[in-house]
């Protein structure tokens, strides 16, 4: 058995977004701003699938921007969302808790473009305030950057009340959050007071290399991509067809089973969360207990290192990740992690399981062993691990 | 019989491509910067398409950074290259005959970060002489953007002279090339003096949505798009691996077979050149005799309007363009045919018709038929057709 638990790095392409795909790849390759019918069959296409995304999300078709992905999305909300606020506004708001898009995004405004920023705090649970978001803004705040769920620890935040208090504090602030792990997966906050929001399809059942960027009508944001002024002048690039039909495919599918899926996903998490919890010592829960994504189950242990247990669950058969896929390489501790208040030395022992509506509970039972068996066998080798030792000053965190 | 004879705008997926992409959209779905096994393999498939680009473009796999296309490429060139020139060097330099993803990049970096730029100038065949480049180079240039080979006309430009001048009068100018149509299609002017060039998968064979740029070992170009640290910290966004095994496997195909095909397309391109001139009255030939692309057969009419003519085409059985894909809906005359000492009202009246290996002699014999019935019957119903009106100002030019 090998069991795919790292649903949140990335999704399989679901047998809906391939189909959708595939005519597209095979005879229907027509370039879709040109004028004869091939490529006129293609901007039909196109435009249908905008106009499913837009259904999906209860917004109007000319909202929908098809991109790249999530870290272009990211990328154009926030560089050209503090562009867009002119000579004054040189200062941004992010959480303390964002994707590495949103964050190094952030620091590059600060460190070549003139920009500060100030990062909102979490709590213990992953949650960032009204209070701590209040804190943060000011008078000369261009935009402010929430993300709807973390890709860590699934904390999911209340993206409607932070962007309803920017919006009171100052209607000219432009509110955007980075949805690519709660698109299609929960609902999303679109109430009115969110300016842009960020998704990507290969985080529910769509291709790599696609994404979308939400921009509520009257939201001037200039173009991040110069060119040949696709997508109604804001987003140029050849439109990839075959990969728009798949995205809006894979959320549609998603989206209207979504209550099914949350319900029996919430119900295999739970499993995992529990069989951990109470198999492994000396392990925790991170993120926050309830408000979090269906499929999230994420976890520090005392005395292991996140990679190595990655590696041997991986010979165990059981595909996870500690921390986010997209910081691999790097030797800090997780940022999430410390600013929910891990002790340094904890953070880098951290795992990550994420589950889709296709595992099974047998398939859980199996990971919840596999776990265990892991977590013991880093342990047995590990010069941190002897819960004997008082001194250890890591062990306190986890009773 | 239907012939498409667009792909200038996009070439249909060659069955390379497909093949090297499936296995990667059906059960290869790992992350690859994930470290499980899933994982791993699409890292080594990744790195493998690398090397395959690396060796078709004759330079080190550490100089291939895939993006989402030739605009993401050419943006990341101009905007990146401009930050790279520092403070001091706020000039650029890009030919008058480039794609609008250039243009209008520079144009934004004009208007909006503070730069100027300079066109060097085209002949009348658009190609860009060493003396025009001479003559727009400045002490603070900081970037030099000249397209291998045009778009809407074909030209190719001598790059690898124009890069050499630009490297003898400032070493520290970078100098970056739009090969968005010549690679694939004729050798690369990759000589040591080229810093950047640009790519698309959807113009020799691969799939949308994902190109390169090449980056030569030392030039420390900054990211265009922050986040995870992808592509050795330069472009962060999740890997899309079936798009770029896809492009890797259309650029092996096309450059172990290019003489070949280059020979073969010639032929046809040279059959329609000679057709379409020797059947259709007051028409012209635009860009280079001879330094052109080998698919690119590009025209003007006189008294014609380019998109009439083109849906007129469709009609008959064949896809062809006016101008660029890129720059539809746009009612200004070409900028390239512009550059090239067109009259204004003849700017209009163009037709591209893109050649490729897969094309027949039968096909193209249609072709000219086509157009040839095409103009007779759009000139029937133009206000503009009366060659009998000697006052009509557009003939001369066409005698």
């Amino acid at each position: 058995m090998y069991v795919y638990c790292d649903n949140a790095a990335t999704t399989p392409l679901s047998k809906q977004a391939y189909d959708a795909m595939l005519p597209w790849l095979e005879t229907g390759y027509g370039n879709a701003s040109s004028i004869y019918r091939l490529a006129r069959e293609a901007k039909v296409a196109l435009e249908g699938a905008r106009k499913t995304v837009a259904g999906c999300l209860g917004v109007a078709p000319e909202e929908v921007y098809f991109t790249s992905g999530g870290t272009e999305s990211d990328n154009w909300a926030l560089k050209s969302g503090a562009e867009l606020g002119g000579g004054e506004r040189r200062h941004i708001v992010i959480s303390a808790v964002e994707h590495h898009a949103v964050v190094n995004t952030a620091e590059y405004l600060s460190k070549k473009k003139g920009y500060t920023h100030t990062e909102a705090a979490a709590d213990k649970d992953g949650l960032v305030s009204a209070e701590a978001l209040q804190k943060a803004l000011r008078p000369n705040t261009a935009l402010v950057s929430v993300i709807a769920a973390n890709n860590e620890i699934g904390t999911i935040q209340p993206i409607e009340e932070l962007a309803g208090l920017t919006k009171e504090y100052d209607k000219k602030i432009l509110f955007h959050t980075d949805a690519v792990q709660a698109a299609g997966h929960i609902p999303l906050p679109l109430n009115g007071d969110v300016d842009m929001l960020s998704m990507s399809a290969h985080k529910f059942g769509g291709p790599k290399g696609v994404g979308v960027l939400y921009i509520k009508n009257g939201v001037k944001l200039p173009p991040l991509l110069h060119g040949g002024g696709h997508e109604r002048g804001r987003r140029s690039s050849t439109e990839n067809v075959a990969g728009i039909l798949g995205l809006a495919a894979a959320l549609e599918y998603m989206t209207s089973n979504r209550e099914a899926f949350a319900a029996k996903v919430t119900k295999l998490r739970e499993m995992l969360i529990g069989g951990i919890l109470s198999t492994v010592p000396y392990c925790k829960l991170t993120g926050h207990r309830e408000k979090r994504l269906p499929g999230t189950a994420s976890f520090i242990f005392a005395a292991l290192e996140g990679e190595s247990l990655v590696l041997r669950l991986d010979e165990l058969g059981v595909a996870g990740s500690s921390g986010s896929a997209c910081a691999s390489g790097s030797l800090d501790p997780s940022h999430v992690l410390m600013a929910i208040g891990l002790p340094h030395e904890t953070a880098h022992g951290s795992l990550r399981l994420t589950v889709s509506h296709t595992n099974t509970e047998e398939e859980m039972e199996f990971v919840i062993r596999a776990v265990a068996a892991a977590a013991e066998r880093c342990r047995a080798i590990s010069p941190l691990w002897d819960i004997n030792r008082p001194a250890a000053s890591f062990l306190p965190y986890f009773e």
